[in-house]
């Protein structure tokens, strides 16, 4: 044994006998985070359930959700409020619903997806995000990696594959994109909106963390991708969801769907046979406690503040121990929830599995990538949001004991 | 003119010319209803978020639900919690799910029946609700009216239909049905679990009025059907629905799922992709609010003593202008939200027309059958619940004007 490996070892063992358990796996906020929420569970109460326009949010109806909530995140993520629907409390759940509509009845004028494209395929931009992948999966969709440049997916590989009539859509996260941070470039998204592909070809443009913004500067703008898509003469083309899971509640916000006119259209009337109305009263409860797009803003920099300091501590942590290295890079967002983390090939399931050992969960290797496999066994994503500070400086501390001693065996074992 | 016919032309003209505007379409609670849940909506705090077993109800996770609610609910609906799930805030977007899986996915160890059911049809008892109808149309079903009798769906129809391997399902409200009031004996029951269909044949058993009795008599029993169905030799044959849309809050409340071990199964992994999880703190203000089954049962006696005399201000109404009549008839349901009025062949769209011109408000004639066609034009739906009871008892008055005249109109005229 090296003595470079036996003081990896030794690293290695003096972390794991502090018996730690420490998850760093997915994005959750923390609870500090959810306590800046807290004036939004009184927000309604039963004298107040009636809103500015007059509805009273207790009672059925309103399919597209409350029109002044829309009209709020409208503004702020440049869609016509008329254009955006305001529903449950899951953009993931809305993307499936777009996809089965599209599935079961076809798009607008044209035939059921799931006679239609039997060989269907969806592209994916890695590293991404594993539930995209899985719910396309599920759906029947083959699974297409495409690259990420720092401008989004890599055109040259997306116009390859959009020549092919049986690629029916791309993922995409814009803003901060989950794991990598990297922004589509507005040049990018005019590409993406121009390019030959499908009649029926969509962008599922999730705009998970378009207002979740970790400080001040080089903030991403938010791309009024709808607007894009109709100068390019692809009005159709685009999907935009978000919510509030990571602004409010997880799990207990609001979720948007925007699209085109003629696409919304489509959509509510499909959705008129499968839902009577979201629940308009957290619809309320939303509006009344941010009151306008300025709240909301204000509100995401008491979120950056309780954030930046985690990614800081992970990003430091990883500096001092491999600044200038070849082997080891990492990502340094402005935003959303993540840090990529790249180790040499081969030893990313290595480093999940001594940290798991040593206490520090992660999510499993290759889960960045469709059907969870990185060929490459190199990218690794960390999810520094929900736990305190000091153990997140702590995980950071033994993720890099972890790297070490996987670089170290696989050189020197 | 006769003179029947000028008397009840003078009837009407002299309602007619008050100028109301009442509304009784659809299932709606009134505002005094909404206002007995009042303190659900303060029921969570920022400092009360956790559920009993140790959830901080404010993050992600949870697909199936809280389970202390979905505990209460099992006991009240007769399914064990762990095969009852608590989901979103509409039992119709869970039967729309259910037959999207089962369309796209197909069954548990079968086919898609998107692709090998391209000619499925459904059983729709008649009268029947109006949304069942329309959500299966649009997912592709034919709808094939059965008669209902005084035990529920008439047997020997529904066995003739379905020896034919495309009937794929049947909706049933079990208790105090969507419009008739009707209760499905524990006998018929038996015979709908036991009887040949196809293999993944499905009774979708909506218990949206299982705990909205009208008094304390003569109350329905809730059917234990997934045991039924299991005595019966098809386990899976029954998915049940629930929710507390006339219990809480319409739109704003929780949505119960519940079958077989196997069946739920399914659903959870088909939902996992499609969902992180459902607003868990509306489930625990529903558990604070509501603490155990008897609050539940506590909470529709106070429905009950609001609903109830609205409900007898259109029977007596009926009663004094009809009593013995061949040819006005109507239910005298003792649960549920609606009275089924049967008036002459041929009369049903006149009444409602003559009503909408006086400004009464009713549903269309024909929106209880399949393809919103009574072929007899001979039933109409009321929904006492939702206006004041003064409002209610001027509809009836109305109603009785229209009727007559319709009648005499035909007879007379």
């Amino acid at each position: 044994m090296s003595e470079l490996l036996a003081h990896a070892q030794s690293a290695y063992n003096e972390f794991k006998s502090r018996g730690l358990a420490l998850d760093i796996t997915r994005g959750k906020p923390s609870a500090e985070q959810l306590d800046l929420s807290a004036a939004l569970l009184t927000a309604v109460t039963n004298d107040t359930a009636t809103s500015p326009r007059g509805t009273d949010t207790r009672n059925y109806g309103g399919l597209k959700g409350l029109l002044e909530l829309r009209e709020i995140f409208g503004e702020l993520l440049k869609v016509p409020a008329e254009q955006l629907f305001a529903q449950g409390n899951s953009s993931l759940s809305l993307m499936s619903q777009v996809l089965q509509f599209l599935l079961i009845h076809g798009p607008a004028g044209g035939q059921p997806w799931v006679t239609d494209a039997p060989n269907r395929a969806i592209l994916c931009p890695v590293p991404g995000y594993d539930r995209h992948f899985q719910l396309a999966q599920s759906l029947g969709f083959e699974l297409i990696a495409v690259d990420l440049d720092d401008e989004g997916p890599v055109l040259d590989q997306v116009q390859e594959l959009t020549s092919r009539n049986e690629v029916k859509g791309m993922w995409i996260v814009p803003a901060y994109s989950n794991p990598t941070g990297v922004n589509v470039s507005a040049r990018r998204a005019r590409e993406l909106a121009a390019m030959p592909a499908a009649d029926d070809f969509v962008l599922l443009w999730d705009n998970a963390y378009a207002l979740h913004h970790l400080g001040d500067d080089n903030q991403a703008p938010v791309l009024d991708i709808l607007q894009i898509c109709a100068d390019a003469g692809n009005p159709n083309r685009v999907w935009t969801f978000a919510s509030t899971s990571k602004i409010t509640h997880a799990g207990a916000g609001v979720a948007f769907l925007g699209s085109s006119a003629q696409n919304m259209d489509w959509f509510a009337h499909h959705l008129s046979s499968t839902a009577i109305g979201p629940d308009k009263i957290n619809h309320l409860r939303h509006l009344r406690f941010f009151r306008d797009a300025e709240g909301v803003r204000a509100h995401m920099r008491a979120h950056a503040a309780i954030l930046a300091p985690k990614f800081e501590a992970v990003e430091k942590t990883l500096e001092r121990d491999f600044a200038g290295s070849d082997q080891v890079k990492w990502t340094t967002p402005n935003g959303g929830y993540f840090i990529t983390l790249t180790v040499p090939h081969g030893t990313a399931t290595r480093v999940v599995t001594l940290a798991a050992e040593a206490g520090v969960t992660l999510t499993p290797a290759g889960a960045t990538h469709p059907y969870g496999t990185d060929t490459t066994d190199s990218v690794i994503r960390i999810a520094p949001s929900m736990p305190p500070l000091a153990e997140i400086q702590l995980a950071a501390e033994g993720l890099v004991a972890c790297i070490r001693l996987a670089i170290a065996e696989r050189e020197h074992g």
